[in-house]
């Protein structure tokens, strides 16, 4: 058994122990050299020329991803060959253009803020005047981590990127919390779905999660699994789905974003599941019986290790935060330490949510300035 | 930081999710090609070949091992060049030599069954007088998994091992059940231990093993733990130390044998520890601090896949083994299945023995005929 990882970033390379375990040969195609996927980096080369991708996919029984960013023209070069491509091309549309989600989750009847597609400045005007004079603009493809995502007032501040083409525009949602709710579903349907967490936003970038949300009504459980489980039936999802959500003061849940791949959102499930968001994906791209997605605690936290210290020596902090935490889970990515880029984060689990975040968060501590 | 490992077998192989996680670089001297730990197998070399050694050992910042058969005078080669070697040819000389423990943990008063050293059919008939006209009998070197062990009732039966020199002889011991007892200990002299275990053997070689030992009185654990305390200082151990154990109905606990790496009675600790005995091994060998070793459930247990399918095709009883147990932990360890050969091993978890064995057992039995 066989999977192909396009892209070597953290993801993929969090897939390795997960494939070692199981007995899976991972293979991954790198963008360069010293990715942090390197140990299975079996070829590198641009995912966004065919004939590279064609040649890494041969040898593998499915092809799946660390990132959205394989062009559909070449995924469509895989799929003419006969090869797995897992989500697939019709899938990963989606979380490739903001507005074809936006559509489809309308169609879909998934709660979605207001939104609307601006091809010009008046259409940004009119948006503006309905939405009470503030809205979200998005770039439809290429943003994550707060890049592509603007609060704007004026629709001169949207002008610059209506230039490149029409742009996603939404209501900014007077919300009290971000959810995120993770899901696996096998091509032959099989569909497993991890507690809600709650994320905790910091600039655009994931900084914190509460596994599972705190406080969460099971009315709002109940939404955010059924919301999940109606995207990946409605956009056929193979792998992991991870829908991020707003919960309102009134409990209503809208969606956010998607990712057809492992998020985030979900490394607590490494150390605070039965099954971890890379073992299942891994599971389900090869379409094997989904995991047991239990908690394996009452209450898990991670925290994102963002930047990490300024001499560059990551795990050069590893001795204070492991005497510090000896309970906390510390993973680090292998990558250069960069201001604002995710190079690693901590697990931590419990009982008590205080005790755990105050845990996760001083073993994250030492490896930033 | 950079851990080399002698030894292409599983314990290699399970060290690399644990590597991966923290962001340690693995490297293997594998035996051969398609070692179990191929995937971080830099080097394929004879481990009985001091400049084969050395040279992977130049690359690395401290060598340890997944085997004990690496010769004195190789090790001694790699402390001569000022190479990091854990644990330390001192310590292991007693794991390679049984005749060699049993003097020393005698010494150091640690409770072993009654011994002789037997250079002589003489010496095994004196002993075989004084031991009720049975003992067992050890090849001090190269033993394992059943190898080189006999029960024998005549000097005749211990001939052909005499014969390539002296022979341990130790009374049969009346044990109720055995146990193992891991610790991990680091150069700077920190010490955890985990829960004592229950192994349960078949044909010499370990089928189960149950985590905590059921039912163990106070008294036991805190022996069994003081026991491998005492060893593992007495013979300055660095890394994970296993200590197999005999308890005796009259609650004796006596050493039966031990290994200086991660082992087979540990492997529960994989998914059913905060801190799995193959990260702390690494941790204790790079003199970092140690994880918490408590356990994540109530029980676990452990269930070898011992020989797998007469056909050969472990990866093919993914799906049966998967499907009947989503909450089963299955490991393979990328062998090719053959009788009574250790190809991969099941944990599960949870909070009543019975349960957990039953769940544990049927996810193993769909890797054998």
């Amino acid at each position: 058994m066989r999977v192909g990882v396009i892209g070597g970033g953290q993801l993929a390379r969090m897939m390795i122990p997960a494939a070692v375990e199981l007995g899976i040969e991972l293979r991954v195609l790198a963008e360069a050299e010293g990715s942090s996927a390197r140990l299975a980096a079996t070829a590198v080369g641009d995912y966004t020329d065919a004939g590279t991708v064609l040649a890494f996919a041969r040898e593998v029984d499915v092809v799946t991803f660390d990132h959205e960013h394989v062009p559909q023209e070449v995924l469509a070069a895989l799929i003419e060959e006969g090869i797995a491509v897992r989500p697939g091309p019709h899938a990963l549309r989606f979380a490739q253009d903001k507005l074809a989600m936006r559509e489809r989750l309308t169609e879909l009847g998934v709660p979605v803020p207001l939104w609307a597609r601006a091809a010009s400045v008046d259409d940004v005007a009119a948006f503006l005047a309905d939405a009470g004079g503030r809205a979200v603009a998005k770039t439809p493809r290429g943003g994550y981590d707060g890049k592509g995502v603007r609060v704007i007032s004026s629709p001169d501040e949207a002008a610059d990127w209506l230039a490149a083409g029409p742009v996603l525009l939404e209501e900014l949602v007077g919300f009290r919390r971000e959810l995120a709710q993770l899901v696996a579903r096998r091509p032959s349907g099989e569909l497993v779905a991890w507690p809600v967490v709650e994320t905790v936003q910091r600039g655009g970038v994931c900084a914190e999660v509460f596994a599972p949300a705190p406080g969460a009504t099971a009315r709002v459980e109940e939404i955010a699994e059924q919301i999940a489980r109606t995207v990946a039936e409605g956009l056929d999802v193979s792998g992991v789905l991870a829908v991020e959500l707003f919960e309102t003061d009134d409990e209503r849940v809208l969606v956010n974003e998607l990712a057809m791949r492992p998020h985030n959102s979900g490394h607590w499930t490494q150390d605070g599941a039965v099954t971890s968001q890379f073992e299942q994906h891994l599971r389900a791209v090869l379409d094997l019986p989904l995991g047991d997605p239990a908690p394996r605690a009452e209450v898990s936290v991670m925290v994102n290790i963002l930047g990490g210290p300024a001499d560059g020596d990551l795990l050069g902090r590893l001795p204070g935060a492991l005497a510090d935490q000896p309970g906390a889970k510390v993973h680090t990515y292998g990558k250069q330490p960069r201001p604002g880029r995710k190079v690693g984060h901590v697990n931590a689990s419990g009982s008590e949510l205080e005790d755990v975040l105050v845990r996760a968060r001083a073993a994250a501590s030492f490896f930033q300035d």
